[in-house]
C-alpha cells in the first residue's frame, strides 16, 4: 500500500542508519506534517501519538502510518490539519465532540482531556467524538487517564474489514478496545487490542517479509481461511474476528467489534459499519468516531492501585508452560520494549522504513531523520 | 457436579412431562428458595433471573443452577437469602454497593436499578457491587436498561477457571461481558458472553451427553489441549481464553477477563482473581463482585435507536456462507428461542433436568413442577 507513489522517484543513499533518537523521530514527524499543511501544535500532537506507538513496539501504528496522514492532509485534503475540535453537547459526566474532520490524535487528545476533567469532578467522564480520522494506538489515550491516577478507556471504529461470523463479508472494522488502570508505583494495566485475531498491520508485516500467515488470521474472498497475506489484503479477503470460527466462538470477537461500534458511531451519530469509507481511500471525509472514558477509582473502594498490582502479580507469578516465556500482564510487553528503546538510546526501525522516510523527506522538502 | 446428594434417594416416577409453562417454573423456583430460607421477594427475584436464562436458551444458567443456590442458602448457609444490599458510597453518577452476602440476583437487580436512576438523572450510572454471589446471566441486567431506553452493561467476576496465556494455571474466571442497547421497536442489541472460548456449562453439557469437546475449548492439568470434558472439569484442567493459543491471540481473551476483574473486584474491594473461592465449594462467603452501567444515549447524538437497528440490519443482510445459516446480530439467537417458548406455551427441558427438579421438590417438600 503506497499512499504517496511520487516519493519513489527519490533514490535513498546507501548506508542509512536504522536507530533514531526519540526526539529526532518527533521532530521529523512534526516537520513532515507542518510541511503537509498541519498547524504546528496539531503536527506535534500527531507526532507524540505515532512515536508512542513505536516506543511501545507497535510499529504498525507509528512512523509507518505517516504517509497515510500526509496523504490525507496534503495530497487529498480529505482531513483538515489545522482545525480544532469543538464540544457540541455536555453534562457533568458526558460530552459529545465534533472533530470537524481534524486529525484523529488532535480530536482524541482534546476528548480524553475532557473525560479526565469530568472524571475528576464527577467520578466519571464519558466522551464520544465524531467527525474524526485515524487516531493511532488506542492505548495512548487510555494511558493519559492513568497518568492522572484514573482508569481510562479508549475505543474507535474503523472501516469494515473483519468478516462477520457466518458471512462472506463483514460490517465492522478491527475496532480496538483499550482499558488502562494504575497500579502501585510505575505499574499499570494496559490492555490495547483489536477485536480481530490480529490487526491488519500484522498481515502487512508478513507480506513485507514474504511470509505466510497462520491459518485463523484471515479469510479469502470466498470466506475460506487462507495463509496468503495477499488474499486477505488485496483480493477482497477479510480479517477474522477474535475467536476465529463459530465453533471456537468467533461470534464473540465479532460481537465485541459491534460493541465498540455502539460506543463510537452509534452513540456519536458519525458514520458506522459499512458506511465508513475504505481507509486505503482518502478521497472523502472519513467521519470516524471514538469513545473515551475516565473513571476515578476513589469514588469506589479505597486501595485500587494495590489490588490492581496484586491481580497482575498473580499472573506474573504463575508457573509458565515454557520456562523461557513467563506469564505477562497486559502492558508488560510494551514496558519491556520501552526499556529497550531507552537502553539503546533510540528506536530501531526496519531499513525499508528508514528508506521510505528518507524518500518522504525529499518529497516534502524536510530534513531527513539522522540516526544515532 | 451434585450440590445436594441427599435428594438422590427420591426416585422420580416414569412419564414426567418435559415442557413446563413459564409461570410454573417461576412458581417452582420461588417456592424452592423460600423453603430453603430465602425471603419471598428475594426468591421471586432469583426465579426471574433463572427463568429468563431458560427462556433465552441459556439453560446452563437457569433451572439447572437452582441446586447451587439451594445449597448455598439452605445446606451450607454460605449465602444469606433474606438480606438486602446497602449503598455504601455514591456520587451523582456512581455507586458502591455492599451485597452483604445476599443472593446475586437481589444484589444485582438493586444495583442495576440504581445505575438506571443515575443515568436518567445524570446521563451515566456506574455502580459496582461487592459481597455478592452468583448473579445468573449477565444479560438479564443489561437488558433492564434497554427496557428504559438506555444502553446497559453488566460484568461479574468468578472463581479462577480460565488458563492464563503461557501459564499452566489461571487467575481469572469466565468473567462475562454483557452490553445491551435499544434498537427500533422491539429490536435490541444484546451481547452476553463469557471471556473464555465457552462457559463451563457447555463443557458440562458435553460431559452429560458423553461427547468429546472440540480442541480449543479447554486444557488438561499440563496445559495441553484436550477433547475430554472430564480432564477440564474434574482433573485440574482449565477453560481456554477467547482466542485460544497465543498465535491466535488468546492473550486478548485473557486480557478481557482481566478487564472484567478490574471493573469488578478491583474497583469494588471484594475478592479478586485467585482469591475467589472455587464455585463448587460453598463452605465460605464468595464475596463475588459485579459492575453495572447504564447510559442515556440522548445525552449524545439523537437517533440512537435507528442507527442501532441500522447496524444490526447491515449484519443480517450480509450474504451468508451457508444459505441455511443467516448472519445474526447479538441477541437474535435468544429472540428466536423466546419465540419458540412462546409458541410452544412453555420451556422444554431435558428429561434429566425434570427428574432432578422433581427430586429437589421432594427434598424441600415443595410441589413438583407440572408439565403442560
Amino acid at each position: 500500500m503506497d499512499f504517496i507513489p511520487e516519493k519513489s522517484k527519490f533514490t535513498p543513499p546507501e548506508g542509512l542508519g536504522t536507530k533514531v533518537a526519540v526526539n529526532e523521530v518527533l521532530r521529523f514527524i512534526e516537520e513532515c506534517m507542518v510541511a503537509s499543511g498541519a498547524s504546528k501544535p496539531n503536527a506535534a500532537c500527531l507526532a507524540r501519538v505515532l512515536v508512542a506507538a513505536d516506543t511501545r513496539g507497535h510499529y504498525s501504528h507509528g512512523l509507518q502510518r505517516l504517509d497515510l496522514y500526509v496523504c490525507e492532509v496534503k495530497v487529498n485534503k480529505s482531513c483538515d490539519g489545522e482545525v480544532q475540535p469543538i464540544l457540541v453537547k455536555e453534562t457533568d459526566c458526558t460530552g459529545l465532540v465534533d472533530g470537524r474532520n481534524g486529525l484523529g490524535p488532535v480530536v482524541s487528545e482534546y476528548s480524553m482531556k475532557l473525560a479526565i476533567t469530568k472524571a475528576k469532578n464527577s467520578g466519571i467522564g464519558w466522551v464520544v467524538a465524531r467527525g474524526s480520522n485515524h487516531y493511532g494506538i488506542a492505548g495512548y489515550y487510555s494511558m493519559k487517564a492513568v497518568e492522572e491516577g484514573l482508569l481510562g478507556m479508549s475505543f474507535t471504529n474503523a472501516c469494515s474489514g473483519v468478516a462477520a461470523t457466518r458471512g462472506k463479508k463483514g460490517v465492522v472494522g478491527t475496532n480496538p478496545i483499550s482499558v488502562a488502570a494504575p497500579g502501585k508505583g510505575d505499574d499499570s494495566f494496559v490492555l490495547d487490542m483489536a477485536t480481530s485475531v490480529v490487526a491488519s498491520g500484522k498481515v502487512e508485516v508478513a507480506e513485507m517479509k514474504k511470509e505466510s500467515i497462520p491459518i485463523g488470521w484471515g479469510v479469502d474472498k470466498n470466506g475460506e481461511y487462507t495463509s496468503s497475506p495477499w488474499e486477505v489484503l488485496h483480493n477482497e479477503g477479510w480479517l477474522s474476528p477474535l475467536g476465529g470460527s463459530e465453533l471456537l466462538s468467533g461470534h464473540k470477537g465479532f460481537g465485541l467489534g459491534m460493541m465498540v461500534e455502539v460506543f463510537c458511531g452509534i452513540l456519536s451519530g458519525g458514520h458506522y459499519g459499512q458506511n465508513i469509507r475504505d481507509w486505503r481511500k482518502t478521497d472523502r471525509e472519513a467521519d470516524v468516531s471514538h469513545c473515551f472514558v475516565a473513571i476515578d477509582p476513589q469514588v469506589f473502594a479505597p486501595g485500587f492501585k494495590d489490588r490492581m498490582s496484586g491481580l497482575m502479580d498473580q499472573c506474573r507469578n504463575l508457573e509458565p508452560m515454557d520456562e523461557g516465556k513467563p506469564v505477562l500482564a497486559a502492558g508488560d510487553p510494551e514496558r519491556q520494549h520501552m526499556s529497550l528503546v531507552e537502553s539503546q538510546g533510540g528506536i530501531t526501525y526496519h531499513i525499508n522504513q528508514i528508506k521510505q522516510s528518507w524518500q518522504l523527506a525529499q518529497y516534502l522538502g524536510v530534513t531527513p531523520m539522522t540516526s544515532v
